[in-house]
């Protein structure tokens, strides 16, 4: 494979080029899973690949952003098909960053190692970290200057309540990682925080303590999220700032041969609705 | 390779087997660094498993446990390697457990794929899990019964500090982890908790806290942790409940051709050290 000769400059900058370039505060999520993928896929034995690039190809110009769940590709021994993926993103859609959903934390040592394998092995322009380990843990992302972190701060699932929204001294857990973020912890310019689209209130509490920062916002689509309640907590001052991911519901709006015609119609309908409720 | 028959019992019970069997609460943390291995094996294309195999078989009486740091595999393109290092321990040295260092933490579809990466396509006995994002993203690893589960609490580096030690309401965020895993959260009694050799009073806390769980470790050695104050404050009534990891001290003892023997050695000090303390 060709050395890419990509990041010429800071993920704030280029997300913010890819929002610009694409009227679109989507991305969409690629996160494979063999039990849902179109039949006459699954016997390639680069399933994973065909199917993500073929989403990824019918999608790219109507998003700001792609975010590969690791998971999905470890699970499946499919760490080839994922460098080749994300290869392949920036080799076709070279204004579109990638942002690699692994949700990572580790001492020092040890997160020099991951961070290797996010930005060096599968060049990702952005990951998805979590802080409980702390700023010594994040540090070591933080020392790949041009690439942005995603700090974990209050996630969509049902149990993101039972720490994050402890009362940890006249505020939440996830409101202390969200001013941490925003202030000491962001010395290079390039935090931005994960905040779920199902609980409104406290993204609107997050864009609030860090208005400059970009909000990863997973949760619309299948995990419920109400898009017009997410635009209005989580937009910044100008309209932009948010990256809203969507995974299931674009992947398998189709299951026949003509899924990415299908998830490029999902993803459609998705951008618009956000811009919506965006310029409303 | 061969489909290994392993795990006829729950993790709890093999390691309570391991500890007796070995007389030992120490276990090697094999994070394979190729950046300090022996001279004369950077150039094997399976370097990093004929180090791995090599510390295992050197040490694999004298410890309760191994425990591989993922992300020193990934940073490698090493996955094939990890896969077989530990299907090399479950088949030479059966009754050691194999705790695999993973520190995920997801929400529940993609913590199910978490899952399957550590138990099926890796068949680790143990793995270490994030708790930042509550209960359910916990479930799908505990849904793996016979598997165990050690939940960060309070680690072992300076900004362990930063969110573990805020006051959530009359107890410290860290002694909240360690009572839910002690309780609500340990319905199928396989969980444990990592806190740090560093932090010995929040280690004997979470000890009273929980006693009868697990607690793994890290810490000794290379992070300065002191073996006396760490067994005085981390044993269980029985004198045991402890695993004790030390991976650089021991991984690079000696860095020449007899690099194997010179960890045994350190291996057998820190077994005798930890022990003289323990039956004190």
């Amino acid at each position: 494979m060709p050395k890419t000769t990509h990041h010429p400059m800071p993920f704030s900058l280029s997300l913010s080029r890819a929002w610009a370039r694409s009227d679109s505060l989507l991305c969409v999520g690629l996160d494979p899973d063999p039990g849902k993928m179109p039949a006459h896929l699954a016997h390639a034995p680069d399933a994973i690949y065909q199917f993500c690039t073929a989403i990824a190809d019918a999608t790219a110009d109507l998003v700001c952003a792609f975010k590969p769940q690791i998971a999905y590709f470890a699970a499946q021994r499919a760490e080839d098909q994922l460098e080749a993926l994300i290869e392949h993103i920036h080799t076709a859609h070279p204004h579109v960053p990638v942002i690699l959903d692994v949700k990572r934390g580790d001492i020092g040592s040890t997160a020099e190692q991951y961070a290797r394998e996010a930005f060096e092995r599968y060049k990702a322009d952005a990951v998805t970290v979590n802080p409980y380990m702390g700023f010594d843990s994040i540090e070591p992302w933080l020392a790949h200057a041009d690439r942005g972190v995603f700090l974990l701060c209050r996630t969509s699932n049902p149990g993101g309540a039972d720490l994050q929204m402890l009362d940890v001294g006249g505020e939440k857990l996830y409101e202390r990682v969200a001013r941490l973020a925003a202030g000491p912890w962001n010395g290079g310019g390039e935090l931005g925080l994960v905040v779920g689209a199902t609980v409104p209130d406290e993204l609107a509490r997050v864009r609030a303590l860090a208005p400059g920062l970009p909000l990863l916002v997973p949760g619309i689509g299948a995990q419920g999220g109400d898009v017009q309640a997410t635009v209005a907590a989580g937009r910044a001052a100008n309209g932009l700032g948010m990256v809203i991911n969507s995974s299931r519901a674009i992947l398998y709006a189709g299951r026949g041969e003509d899924f990415a015609q299908a998830a490029r119609q999902a993803a459609s309908e998705a951008r618009d609705t956000i811009n919506r409720f965006r310029n409303a």
